[in-house]
C-alpha cells in the first residue's frame, strides 16, 4: 500500500497546490500521449480506476472514460442518480465503499463544498478532481493551458481574459491558479453579480472592451438554470453586455483565440457562428482533454 | 484520416441508398459471425466505439453492445437521460464533442426527422443508424432479412406482411426498402389513420384476411403512449381488429412465419401464446440482431 | 448448450437450496481469490455477464461488476430506469431477450416475489441472485459468513444476532439458512410488526438485551421509505429500541463484531461513532463482498 503521503502527491485535488515544475510535468506528459498514433497503450492494465459522479456531466466523465480505456485501464462508473446515494447515503460512504471493493484511483465530481479535501484526507486512493463545486476543475485548466501553449509555443507572458460567472466558476479558479503559476497574466470581466471578490488580489476586473484586448478570450457557460433565481436577467441582456457576439469577434486581433469549457449556449455567451469559426479552439479543446486526462491518470497510477 | 465518400460508403444510415449487392455482402457477412463458434474475435481492439443513443433502447443498445464486444472494440456508452443534453445542449454538438474526442465510429439512436443526415455530413467518422425518428432502422431491417434467409433460404420472390403502425414505423420503412431491392414483395395492412400514403407506391395496404396470406408475417409493435392522443381506439379494439391473435394464427399456412420488432406488447399486437409459438421467430431474430451488427461494425471500421 | 440440471447447479438463487458442502466450497474458493495478489486473473475473458438490475443498488452492482472484471469477463450493464421495461415490457422479456442475444450467465437483482424462481425455469444459462424481493440474497450472506468465519476461523458454533426488520429482509432469510446449515445459531431481534412468524420455527425472537450478547451483532437497514406508510414510528424511536448506539456498543463483549449490510443509516440504526470503531466489520464486508462474488461467478461459468 503507497503511504499517505505518497497518495497525495499521485491525487489531484486542484492547480493551487501544484508548483510550476508538476504542472510543466503534466504538459509535457499530454504532449507525449497526444502524439501518440496508437489509439491504444494498456500500461494500466490491471488496475481499476471508477469514475464517480455525484453531479452529472457528459463530456467530462466521456473523456475520462477515453482516457481510462485509451491507458486500457478497467472503467467501473458510478453516477448518483441510479445510486443508493438516492436513498440518503453520503458521498463519503460511497466513496469508501467502493475503495473496500478495490479500486486503484477514483476519478470524482461533485458539488458540495469542502467534501472532496476532506474525502482526500481518509480515502488511501488517489483521487482525481473532475469538478468540485465551485472550487477547482483542473483537468479543464490543464487542457486550456495545453491548448494554448500548443498555440503560442508557451504560456508566459501571454494574456488571457476570462469573461462570464467568475463568482461560481471552478474553470476560472483553477486556470486563474495554473496560469499565473506559469507566467500567463489573467483578468476577469463579470457582471456585478457575478464577481468573486476574493479574487480580485490576484487578477483584475476589466471591461469588456479591455477584455477583447488578449490573446486568449475565454467564455465561460452561463448557468441558465439560475435564471430563474434572478442572478442572470435575461438570455438576450447578457448576450448583449458579455457575450461574444459576431461582431465582437469580428474586431479580435487575429492572433486572439477564443475558447469555452463547454458545452456552450449557443447565442447567449457565445453566437453561433463564432463556434467553430477559425479562431475558436473550442473542440481542439476537446480533443485535448483526453491527452491531459492520460497524462494525470498516469501520474495518479504508474 | 478517410476521405469523405469513404466515410459515408462506411456509414450506414439507411437501406434505401444501399444496392442489392451491398445488402447481400452484409448478409453473407453476417452469417459468418452467426456461425463462428468463438464468442469473442478481437479485430476492433484498438477501435472506440460509442452508443450514443438520445432516446432509450435496451435491447438495441444492449446488442450493439454485444456485437461490438464479440469483436474486443473499447466501447463507450452515452445515453441523453444522463447528460448534458438535458442543459440544452444539441445533439450537434455532442456528437461533435466525442468525435472530437478520439471516437472511431458511432451508433446512434435519435428521434428529430433529418439530423441524422445532416449530422452525417459533418463529422468524420462512420454513424451506424439504430433507429431515426420515422425515417429508417437498418440494422433492424437486415436482422429481418437475415432471419427469413435463414428460413426460407432466399429473398426473392417472398410475400411479406408488414401489420401496424406503418406511418410512424422505421422499422416498416427499412424493411420496405430492403426486401423489395432484394426481389421480395412487401403488402401493408394498417388502420386507417396510421397509413402512410407516400408508401402506398411501394406496397399496397391489404385486409388483415389478405395480410395473414404470406410467407411472413411482421407485426409491428403498437405505441401504447399514442393511446391518449387518440391515434388509437383502445388496445382492445386494436387487438380484435389488427392483432395476431391465437385464432389468426392458428389459421395460418404451415410455413409462414411470424416475426415482430420486439419489445411486444402481449395481448395487444399479438397474443401471449403466439410469441413462442413454434412458428415465431421473434427470440431467434433478437439472436440474429447481434452478428447482422458485427457485420455493421466490421463494414464500418475494417 | 449445458443441460437443465447442469445450469440449475450452476445457478445461484439462494442458500436454502444449497448443502453445505457447497457453501463450504464457494467460502474455500472466495478465500482463494480474497488471498491472490494479481488483481486481474481474464479466466472468463471470452465470457459475456449481463448486471440484469430491475432494482436500484449501486454497491452491489459495483460489487459484481468488480468481481466480473477481475476474471476479464466481459461485462453488460442493464438497469431498469433505462430501459423498455418503462414502456411495460415484462422482466421475463427482458432477461429472455438479454439471453437470446448471447450473455453466458446474468446476474439479477428483482422485486417481484416468484418471478426468479419461475425465470431459472425457462433460460438455458446460469442466473445469479443479487438481491430477490423478500426471499433470499445469496451473495451477501455468503460475504457475511466469510467475514466470519475469516474473524472466528469457523462458523459452527458461534451465535449470531440478526437485528432489525426481519419481516422485509431478503439479508436476514439467506443468513438464517446459510448460518444453521454450517452450524451456527441465529437469533432475531425485531420490533413487532417487522417480525417473520414463518421463520420463528428456525431462529428465536430474543429482546434487545439479549441479542446484545452475541459473537455477531449484525443490524439491518431500516427502510425510511416505509415511514410514510407507518410501519416506523419515528427514526428516533427506532435508534433509542433497536439501534446499536454508542452505549449498547460501549457495553459489547470485546470478542463481539459489528456487522451492517450497508448502506448503513447513520444515527437511525447504528450510530455514526461505531461504523467505523475497531469492533465494526462494516467495510470489511464490502471487501469481501467482490471475492465471494468471485467465486459464485466461476461456480457459474467455469
Amino acid at each position: 500500500m503507497m503511504t499517505a503521503t505518497k497518495v497525495k502527491e499521485r491525487s489531484l485535488l486542484g492547480l493551487k497546490d501544484l508548483d510550476s515544475s508538476e504542472i510543466e510535468q503534466l504538459l509535457e506528459r499530454t504532449s507525449h500521449w497526444d502524439n501518440q498514433s496508437q489509439k491504444l497503450t494498456p500500461v494500466l492494465e490491471s488496475r481499476f480506476v471508477s469514475n464517480m459522479f455525484f453531479e452529472n456531466s457528459t463530456r467530462t466523465r466521456f473523456s475520462f472514460e477515453m482516457a481510462e480505456k485509451r491507458l486500457g485501464a478497467q472503467v467501473l462508473n458510478f453516477t448518483a442518480a441510479a445510486s443508493s446515494v438516492e436513498k440518503g447515503e453520503s458521498i463519503y460512504d460511497t466513496v469508501r465503499t467502493l475503495e473496500s471493493m478495490g479500486i486503484d484511483a477514483g476519478v470524482i465530481r461533485l458539488k458540495p463544498a469542502g467534501v472532496l479535501e476532506q474525502l482526500a484526507e481518509k480515502v488511501a486512493i488517489p483521487l482525481i478532481n473532475a469538478g468540485d463545486g465551485n472550487n477547482e476543475h483542473p483537468t479543464q485548466a490543464l487542457l486550456d493551458m495545453y491548448t494554448m501553449t500548443k498555440h503560442f509555443g508557451a504560456l508566459k507572458g501571454l494574456k488571457v481574459s476570462i469573461i462570464g460567472d467568475i463568482l461560481h466558476s471552478r474553470v476560472a479558479r483553477s486556470n486563474l491558479w495554473g496560469l499565473t503559476k506559469m507566467g500567463a497574466q489573467v483578468q476577469f470581466c463579470a457582471p456585478e453579480n457575478m464577481k468573486a471578490p476574493e479574487l480580485a488580489a490576484y487578477a483584475p476586473y476589466v471591461s469588456m472592451e479591455e477584455a477583447m484586448q488578449a490573446d486568449v478570450v475565454m467564455m465561460l457557460r452561463v448557468q441558465l438554470e439560475r435564471h430563474a433565481s434572478g442572478i442572470l436577467q435575461s438570455a438576450e441582456e447578457y448576450r448583449r453586455q458579455f457575450g461574444l457576439t459576431e461582431e465582437r469577434a469580428s474586431k479580435l486581433s487575429a492572433g486572439t483565440i477564443i475558447m469555452h469549457p463547454a458545452p456552450v449556449n449557443r447565442n447567449v455567451e457565445i453566437d453561433d457562428a463564432v463556434v467553430e469559426c477559425s479562431q475558436s479552439r473550442i473542440f481542439p479543446q476537446m480533443s485535448n482533454g483526453v491527452p491531459v486526462r492520460m497524462a494525470v491518470l498516469e501520474r495518479a497510477l504508474l
